[in-house]
Formats: C-alpha cells, sequence, structure tokens
C-alpha cells in the first residue's frame, strides 16, 4: 500500500534519465587504480549539485587513510582518489544512506551497448545500474516536491573492490546515517550478510635448471598443482556446515585462484611462481582466524620440498570481514515490503558468499543490507549486463524506502 | 703423443688472457633479444681483429632471414643483430669451425665472480667458458708462429638460445667448414648427437566469474592442471624406449612447461591460461611427427569442458630439430685422442637431451659434435657457474684439435 506523497514520488521516476545516466557511467571506464575513477566521482558530484542537493566532494588524504590501522587494504596503486556524499534535505542524522560503488575490476566493454532492455559492459551490473537507480530514486524526490523530515544520503564511493578504500575515507570523514542500503546486485534477494574475504598470495619456490635436464629441477609450477590439491581439500572442509544464512550457496565458503605467474623462459624449469586469489571468510569469522586456518593448511602439506622450501603466504589488498544487520532491525522488513508494494514478489532474505563494503558499514554501526538490480553472477564477467527494467525497478523501490525512512 | 708443433702451441696458452675474455664476456650482459648482444659480438670481432685474425663482422638482414622458409624460429624481439666469424689462415675451407653462441637468458648475476677457482654468474657456463677457451686457442696458435695449411673458423653467434638466428645467418652467409665443434658445455663428454626441441604454447579457455561464485565459472588454472597431467602422461610414454646415445639420462626426451600465466584479478575466476614449455623431440624424430604427437595427447584430453572448448595449441619460437654427426666421421675419434693428450681421462660419448645449433651444422652437412667447459646442469640456473681449470683445459684441447685437423 503506498500513501499519495509515495505515489507522487514513484510518478516522478524519469526511466529515459535513469538509463541515460547508467550509460554516462558505463563509458567511464573507472577501472580501480585508474585516474577514471576520480572522473566517475566529480561526475556523480556534478550530477548530484544539478540535481540541487548539497554535495561533499573532496579529495582523499591517502597517506592518513592508508596509514590508519584499521585501513582495510588495498590493492592497486593510487595517487589520488574522492569521495562524493549527496545530502538531501535538513541538518540532522539522515534516516538513510543509500551506497554504491563507482569503481569496477578491468574490462575491455565500456560502449554500454543497448539490446532488448539489457545493457551489456563492465560496470553495467556491479554496480553502475544500482548508482543509476539510487540517482534515480534521488532526482524523483526532488521533482516530487516531498519534503523529507530526515535527511536522504547518497555515498558514491571507489576502491569497493579492491578492499573499500572510498567507504572506509566516507566514514572516516564522519558520514553517517540511521541505516544503509547498498545497492549492489543481489538478483531479486535482500542480503542483510555478506560472508568475508581475504585476498591471498603465495609463493611458491622452485629450483631452476635447463628444461632439458629437469629432473635436476624443481618446478615451482608443478608445487602448485601440490597447493591447489592442499587448498581444494581445505575449501571443502569449511564449506561442509554452513551458515544458516549461505545454505543455498553451491559453496558458502569457495577459494578461488585468481591469478598465477611463473617463469620467464619457455626452456627453462620455473624457480618461482606467484599466485593470489579469494579466500572466503565465514559469516561471524574473525579474519585472524581465518587467516590462520590457511596458512596451517598450506604449512601442513606434506611434501619433501615444500617442506624444506616453504610457500611464502601473505595477504595482500582487500580484508573484507563479514557482516551482518542485526537481529530484527527494521530495516530489513522495510526494505522486503517495499519491494513488494513496488510490485515485485516478496524477495528472498539471504546471505551472500562475498564480502563489501556493508562490512565497514556495519562496523561502523550502521545498520546495512543490499538490494540492488543485477545478479552477481555476472559481475566481474566477460558478458556483464543489467536488465534495465530492474534498474528502474530498483530506483522505484529506493524512491519509497527513502520516503519511509525520511520522510 | 705430441708433435713439437703442438707442444709449441700448448706452451703459448695464456691462461690469464683467457680468464680476463671471460670475465670481459660476461660482464657483458647479453640477454637474448637485448642490444648488449649487438655489443658482446662488437667485442667478439674486435678480439678477433686484435689476434690477427681476418673478421667477417657483419648486421644481419632480419628481414630476409626470417621470411626464409628454413628460418629455425626466433623467441624473442630484435631490432638488430649481428654476424661475427674470424678466419685464421689462408683461402680454402676451413678444416675446422669452432662454434660458440654469445647470448645467455635472462638472469642477474654479470659480476664474473670468481672464488676458489669458479667463476660465477650467467653465461659462464653457457656458454662463454666455451668461447673464452676458443679465442685462447686461436690466441696460442697464433702465438706459436705456427702456420696452418687450412684455415681455421671461429663463429660467434648470436640467439642460439631462442632458436638459433646467429648460427642460421652465419650459414646462410656461406660460412663452411669440414667440420665443426661447438663449445657449449659438455662435462668432460664429448656429444655428437643432440635430441631436438620445440617450444609449445598452450592457450587454456576458462569462463569468468566472481569468486564468490566461482561454482558457476571455470577456471582456466584448474584445466590447466588436467592438461599438465596429460603431458606428463606423454612424457612418460616418450621416455619408454629412448635412442642408445641417450639410455644415460633420466629422461631423454624432457617435456617441462617454463612459464604460465593466467588472471587479472585475484577475485575474479580467470578465463585464459597461457603457459609456454619445452618439448623435447627424439633423435631423429621429425619435427612435424613430433608436433602432431603432442597436438593428439591435448585434443585427446577426456574433459567435457575442454572437448567443447579445445586447448589452442601453437609453436612460438625455436624449433630444434635433432642433429647427429655421422657414423664413423673422423672428428669424434680426433676430439676423444685430443682431449686424452691434453691430459684428461677417455671421455665418454653419448646424446644430449637439448637441441643446440649442432643441428643447423648438421642440416648444413658439416660433421659437428660438442666438446666444451662446464655442466649443462647449471645452464639457466640461478647458481650457473663454471670451473676455470675446465676452461684452460678446453683450451688446450682446441689449440691441438686445430693444429691436427688444419695443420
Amino acid at each position: 500500500m503506498t500513501s499519495e506523497a509515495e505515489r507522487a514520488v514513484l510518478a516522478a521516476i524519469d526511466d529515459e534519465r535513469i538509463i541515460a545516466d547508467l550509460r554516462d557511467l558505463v563509458q567511464i571506464p573507472s577501472v580501480d587504480g585508474t585516474a577514471a575513477e576520480t572522473v566517475v566521482q566529480a561526475w556523480c558530484a556534478e550530477r548530484l549539485g544539478a540535481l540541487g542537493v548539497s554535495v561533499d566532494h573532496w579529495r582523499l588524504d591517502l597517506e592518513a587513510l592508508t596509514s590508519d590501522p584499521e585501513f582495510p587494504g588495498m590493492e592497486v596503486e593510487r595517487d589520488e582518489a574522492w569521495g562524493c556524499v549527496g545530502l538531501l534535505g535538513e541538518d540532522g542524522t539522515p534516516g538513510l544512506i543509500f551506497n554504491g560503488h563507482v569503481d569496477v575490476v578491468p574490462g575491455d566493454a565500456f560502449e554500454a551497448r543497448i539490446e532488448d532492455g539489457v545493457m551489456w559492459g563492465r560496470g553495467t551490473c556491479d554496480m553502475k545500474g544500482g548508482v543509476a537507480a539510487i540517482l534515480g530514486a534521488v532526482a524523483a524526490i526532488v521533482a516530487s516536491g516531498i519534503r523529507l523530515l530526515k535527511p536522504l544520503a547518497v555515498h558514491t564511493v571507489i576502491g569497493e573492490e579492491d578492499g573499500g578504500l572510498g567507504a572506509f575515507a566516507t566514514l572516516r570523514r564522519g558520514h553517517r546515517g540511521e541505516a544503509c542500503l547498498i545497492a549492489e546486485p543481489t538478483a531479486e534477494a535482500v542480503i542483510p550478510a555478506n560472508a568475508g574475504s581475504l585476498t591471498f598470495r603465495l609463493e611458491v619456490p622452485g629450483l631452476a635448471t635447463h628444461g632439458s635436464t629437469r629432473s635436476r629441477g624443481v618446478s615451482a609450477i608443478e608445487k602448485f598443482t601440490v597447493i591447489q590439491h592442499a587448498l581444494q581439500e581445505l575449501e571443502a572442509k569449511r564449506n561442509q556446515d554452513p551458515h544458516p544464512l549461505l545454505t543455498h550457496l553451491d559453496l558458502a565458503n569457495p577459494l578461488s585462484v585468481g591469478t598465477i605467474s611463473a617463469g620467464d623462459w619457455a626452456s627453462t624449469v620455473p624457480d618461482h611462481l606467484i599466485a593470489e586469489g579469494r579466500y572466503g571468510v565465514r559469516l561471524g569469522e574473525p579474519l585472524d582466524e581465518a587467516r590462520k586456518v590457511f596458512e596451517d593448511a598450506v604449512a601442513g602439506i606434506e611434501d619433501e620440498w615444500l617442506r624444506d622450501h616453504p610457500v611464502k603466504v601473505t595477504w595482500p589488498g582487500g580484508a573484507f570481514a563479514s557482516g551482518v544487520l542485526p537481529d530484527g532491525d527494521p530495516l530489513l522488513t522495510d526494505t522486503v515490503q517495499t519491494v513488494i508494494d513496488t510490485g515485485r514478489p516478496a524477495p528472498e532474505v539471504r546471505g551472500a558468499p562475498y564480502g563489501s563494503d556493508l562490512r565497514l558499514y556495519a562496523a561502523a554501526g550502521i545498520p546495512t543490507l543490499q538490494y540492488g538490480p543485477g545478479d552477481v553472477r555476472y559481475a566481474h564477467a566477460a558478458d556483464e549486463h543489467v536488465v534495465l527494467a530492474d534498474v528502474l525497478h530498483a530506483a522505484r523501490t529506493y524512491a519509497l524506502l527513502a520516503v519511509r525512512r525520511c520522510g
């Protein structure tokens, strides 16, 4: 059931503008660590400013942030980075924050091609679709002339994909709210919990020799195979008894090697291999405990060479603790009801196996959940895309939820 | 037994100068594809010229050579490359060629550190030790005043490690001889046969997805493990019945993956992996036949994903056919006798599992073998080194053999 004010806001949603915003956002190739991250934040600041929203657009003090003991980590180099917060309404604690990250993982499709109601390209799903929907919701509230009793905040952030620099900086700057919705792609579900994740790095030693006498050397690539097997066993063990919010998943706590590199000559047995990957942290599992389990599994591999030449395990880049919405927090029921009231079926409520900025907001004491257009299975994929109808629906849900939380 | 002339030549060997030459050579970091290849050839041309030897020092016509249908391949980029041939004596076909390559594989030790009679560093063993010994032999013949009846040729070449550009160019320029000794490290043995080798490249497809939902993707790294297993089986099969000249080896026909690279993000399941390696070609096995056996083994892997998404196999870089000294050629007995006459035990005669420029000389109809200081097990290794006494002994053997073949 919707009120008259709510219907006025919904009527003010400008579908074409949302799609145009999404196209503009996707066409800025804001890959983590590139200058386009700065470009996309400037775009957001200008867009929010044009809506008549007060904007805090500031350059991040990278030195101070990265030396903060709680800094969540960073996997790329950055000389410059910007924060952007829009605030609609009077002073006071915002009744709701909409958060969206505007960085994307590397890719090569930035044309924002639209075909049959679907937009294709890097960032369409993860998560510029969500950001465009947020902007559409704010624009509709402004256009409707509704006056919010509590402010509504919009946080656009960079660096989510490689650790959470942007969200960390935004919270360190003092931006807060009574609750936060992150517009990450959730494929119709409402996600009140994120398993965590850590980025691991393995350095595997070998013994170089000419390939023609390979049995006199030790191939770091062959030794990696042994380690990979141990990691597969570790993953299986950690998925035997998943958290109730994660039982819908094939793998609640996946472990995946993402990059590998070894050798500098086809005819030389490689004496060094570097692999990096993603290690799922269980809901509620402290990061240090998760790290220790992994390190013990690698150290415990029964292999004569590796026993005498241990694999070096380090933890570069992002450390994503798990995070969860407090039990019984009204944000969950409010969001579920709003999804229904904007014409979609009652959403499934489930945890997600991936970390996100949710855990940073949760750690700052802000009840936070995720709900947004797109399916995370296409995030980071070559065929990344988002259904435009889902983006437009999300804009309606956000607009209504904002009115309900702040109105 | 040595003649008076031979003893005069041996007496003229200048040990200090040989070691100084070796140090100079090692300190030029002539890694394949770097400008230092040109520097080291200029050094050789100048050194040979200073000995009073006539020198052919020419710039290679890379366009013509690389488009020659018989071009053996090249694994690095080159804008410039040089040949260098020294000729001691009158006109006519040289009675003997000494060949040494002056390129080295990548490394980081170029100081030519000497400790307890051993020189350490990239190229000491493979094969600047042999080149210094050749120069020492030529210098001794010149210094002794002996007049050779047939010319003695010295070929220094680049590009041996990545295919044989230098030797190919030298032979294409028309340089010939009645026989050729290549001063590759042979660890006291005389090597009249080289198994061949091919460089293979595998491109393994996967299906990218976010690491948190890895079971929805296909890791190219995991698929590589399947391929690696098939390659290990292929290697075992190809080593069941080795050639009589190769039975002393653990592996007559080794197959070794030298480089591997996949993925651009720790949290993304990698959809593409590239691996390159060295594939041993049996003595006498045609290259095309060897390629087909490999390709069939990869194509025959029983894996649902790979069946629908075939691994791409290509053959970049050097193609080393096998090569062998004709049965009964006197170069073998001459070399063995000369080694004995310079005070070492009768050398073992055996084939080597690696390809070298031998096959190019053999293919040009020049009876060729390898005998040189150093142990190939340290070639390309981090602890590459050569025992200086072995270099000095090789110089004596070369000097005596030259007098016997050309005197």
